[in-house]
């Protein structure tokens, strides 16, 4: 996968926005190896199994065959708890909030631009904590940062859940998620965040001793979102015409675009342009300045940059052309409803923050109210391999499930349905009430989430 | 080699303010994959020569062996021109001017910390231009980023220049860069901005329609500096209690220690601590928020504090005491001078501004005065062969050579010292007449700089 200035700089401002979280909920950053020796790997039995078939493998450097292979990261979780060994000794030490902004590697055979890639960036965080609890409160604390980020920033509307035993993490004793739900209705799981227990402290033998002087086994966390969150952003809100993307994370929030057919033309439009882009520019909205360009390329039709420019997901466009400019007027496009209007000259610049709020509200509202239109309670097996029928996706289901593995992956099979999470708010309290499994009939103790995923 | 979070913090800084320089000069940042089919990598001659030797080697994948090994980038030249020739047609798609932050792998059997590491964290930027003109101004322009990067914020004085053809990129037409020195009186090579001509476009075979409806070939610039700028700013002003950064990159620079010995100590020295560092943060420097610390861990002394905040650079330290307090004052301790004063309480904040100001002008010309100090112009081989005995730095020796690649091999083997460049502003006029080599007596254009290096 490459990655194109236009999507990098969606990538660069999810980066900002949650290194701020991460920041503000007292995270550092830091940097660990890209390789890590298989004897590291293979130290906690879970994991390996998990990730070792996904791994690519360095056997040789700098001209020779090396006497260990090193793995590429495909998560960091052996290499950083090698080094904790050696930070940490005291409950003094602790907790440990290190995040890491860094790329790996999974062997896929079948990627998706963005949403499944054999390389992907990504932020890992490793946190290590005294108590079972700290280390729970630090998961979650971690989840309801993902939850936030996807609703307020990408206008994406996530369910917060838990995984089933069989898709957590290879090594977590839980992992919690957030689904998202794309607009061909399928799942995508935009981020997890994994309470790890004891399990790589043992492997790693990480002990501190607490206040009490007793020796005892670290707790962790360890949670990520990568570059699927581009993907996510993309499938939510995006159509025939290209991106849309919501204002917060739109690489161009306005594009001004000045009629210039000739040197005339030009000598009127271009200063106007010039002049509301710097009235814009130096305006605030959410805290950042808004991002603004004006389009003055002389080969290119109007329509041609229109295309263009709704291609690339520009928010809002405004067009200035000499017949508008002599009534003092422009052309306000919005990006998302296509809606157009004429607005006063003298008005434009400040109403651009009301129009970029509207679009952020606007755009978490439409994705809510799809996502909530496609989800059902189903309850016989007939309906269910019904809606799930076909290659396409089917929205949220929601149905009861005898909790049995075995169980789950018969459903998977039949129907390409997985759980994608038992989640952790109800939407109805009926939700949470038992009933019969869907395929089994067996004792269910509440509905959980299925669909077709990404 | 692990970046830990207080080193990754001058990482992040600098990243924040070169990604600014670049941003403001039209580069815009994108991502290339890590991998590199072994077929790119053998496309440029004089580059698969020169980088091939020291890459990792991914062999097997997924479990299975690879028909075509994979080349973990050293640098991204190949696989970045296998794009250009895709996304490069006509003279509207030039100039390209991407950027990207990523790591890469150089294979390194002695490494160290920062300045040599078998991986290492950089930017690369990649350039595509119509003209030769056009790309050499490109390499100047970045050339003058990374020297006034390195002397406004590193607070490092560097000498640009041009590197022989000997030391130039593998497969570059020429090569530029910046020379700093360390505290030891060694070369460290900064930043380098090669001119890469037309041999990369040649290579991968990308042409664009000139406005004449010609194909011509694509001229192009590489440049790039990493995680070596974080050794080179510690080994230019650090001392034996530990890192001393420049205000501009210092993760922490004011620190605020109130006593707190005991519950009354504390009640009246934390409110006053947390009103002074509320009014440091409410402040800009050089337009940006002020990184303040106040330190209220209750375990350790405050002279085991004083010398961790010694350790870790913090800029300036206020110390509040209950004894400072009574008469409404404060200790200001300045990291780089070690030297203290009495600060009344209500001037403490405003005098930050100024404080961090003459701090980072000093470190410079601390800086620039060692370099000058040690930097001599030498004539006769008997001298050279003595400035350079031993196994240390001997900081900058300007002296004649007759450019002949054979004598300086002969010279590099005989004392260690190599070119590091041909300045491309002489120190004084005198350097760029004619003289005799130092080591064969051959006729010389010019004096160039011979160090010792890391």
């Amino acid at each position: 996968m490459v990655i194109k200035p236009n999507g990098y700089a969606i990538w660069e401002l999810m980066q900002g926005a949650l290194d701020g979280m991460f920041k503000d909920t007292g995270h550092v950053n830091a940097y660990f190896p890209l390789f890590i020796p298989e004897s590291f790997m293979k130290k906690e039995a879970e994991h390996v199994e998990g990730f070792a078939p996904q791994c690519a493998v360095v056997t040789h450097g700098g001209g020779k065959e090396l006497e260990e292979p090193l793995y590429v990261r495909p998560t960091s979780e052996t290499v950083i708890w090698h080094c904790y060994k050696k930070w940490i000794q005291s409950y003094r030490d602790l907790p440990l909030l290190i995040n890491q902004w860094a790329n790996v590697v999974r062997w896929e055979l079948r990627t998706k631009l963005f949403l499944r890639t054999l390389e992907f960036l990504w932020q890992e965080g490793h946190t290590a904590h005294a108590t079972y609890d700290e280390a729970e409160a630090e998961a979650r604390t971690i989840l309801d940062i993902y939850a936030r980020f996807s609703e307020e920033w990408m206008a994406v509307p996530v369910i917060k859940g838990i995984k089933t035993e069989s898709e957590k993490f290879a090594g977590a004793d839980h992992t919690y998620c957030i689904e998202a739900m794309t607009q061909d209705l399928r799942a995508i799981q935009a981020g997890t965040s994994h309470h790890l227990g004891q399990n790589f402290a043992k492997a790693f033998d990480v002990t501190f001793q607490s206040p009490e002087g007793e020796l005892e086994y670290v707790y962790a966390t360890s949670w990520g979102v990568s570059t699927r969150l581009v993907g996510t952003l993309i499938m939510a809100h995006s159509d025939d015409k290209g991106l849309s993307a919501p204002p917060r994370l739109a690489p161009t929030q306005v594009v001004l675009i000045p009629m210039g057919k000739d040197e005339e033309t030009r000598a009127k439009t271009y200063p106007v342009a010039d002049a509301i882009a710097a009235d814009i520019k130096g305006r605030l909205w959410r805290e950042a300045k808004i991002r603004v360009k004006v389009d003055k390329r002389e080969r290119e039709s109007p329509g041609f940059k229109y295309n263009d420019w709704e291609l690339k997901g520009a928010c809002l466009r405004i067009e200035l052309g000499p017949r508008d400019l002599e009534s003092n007027s422009c052309i306000l496009a919005r990006r998302d409803t296509s809606e157009k209007s004429t607005v006063a000259l003298g008005e434009v610049a400040a109403m651009v923050e009301a129009e970029l709020s509207a679009m952020q509200d606007r755009m978490f509202k439409s994705a809510l109210e799809l996502r909530n239109a496609n989800m059902k309670r189903v309850d016989t097996w007939e309906e269910f391999t019904k809606v799930f029928e076909g290659e396409g996706g089917a929205g949220f289901v929601l149905a009861h499930w005898d909790g049995d593995p075995a169980t789950e992956e018969a459903i998977s099979k039949e129907t390409k349905a997985t759980i994608r999470c038992i989640p952790l708010n109800p939407f109805d309290p009926g939700d949470e009430s038992p009933g019969k499994c869907v395929k089994t009939g067996k004792p269910s103790q509440r509905r959980v989430v299925f669909a077709k995923a990404y």
